[in-house]
């Protein structure tokens, strides 16, 4: 099965997490795809000045991995730069946050999957 | 916890699926940090003049996700052309396999997740 770029979803999330600004969900594998994994498979764009809030990951779990643009992560204590290439995983239980920290879109893939084996 | 892309496992494999030439494989989520999901979760690079063969997925399904280049896609029967933000799903039992069909890297996330609703 082929799905068009013009067919894949896209949420736009007003204040993601309490984060600023407007966040695009591009679910190009949507759950009910996954059945059974996860509800986020998706490439997020935040744009300059947007950001998604900190938050907690319970009973799941999240990874990024950055295409483009800069980010600024919080990771439970730590805060550090993400550029394109970098993955952050935030376990099942922990926090994270991810605002972007450049002039252009901060794009990445987000997959957030079950913690089958909690 | 933060992967720097030097720290990104990259796969080179030769006649992937035996198909042509050699394709590369970021794999930005290890398996056993996902554990009981799957097997893949990467960003796979498709240079020029290489492709993935027409493989079957069984007990599993994967996804792909264009994100830059042009692709020639067989899924099943069809064959047609994958552009940026296209998207393939091909389901458990079901067949695919993908070349280069431009001048320039096609680059794609891919996702080989188990078939657990099978």
């Amino acid at each position: 099965m082929v799905r068009r770029k013009e067919n894949v979803r896209v949420r736009e999330v007003t204040h993601a997490q309490n984060g600023k600004g407007q966040v695009f969900f591009h679910d190009w594998l949507l759950p009910e795809e996954a059945a059974h994994h996860g509800r986020v498979f998706s490439k997020v764009v935040i744009p300059a000045g947007s950001s998604i809030g900190y938050h907690q990951h319970i009973g799941e779990f999240e990874a990024y991995y950055v295409l483009e643009g800069k980010g600024l992560l919080r990771d439970g204590e730590d805060v550090t730069e993400l550029n394109p290439g970098d993955m952050n995983l935030c376990p099942d239980g922990s926090f994270h946050g991810i605002e972007n920290a450049g002039d252009t879109d901060l794009v990445l893939i987000a997959l957030i999957m079950n913690q089958l084996d909690g």
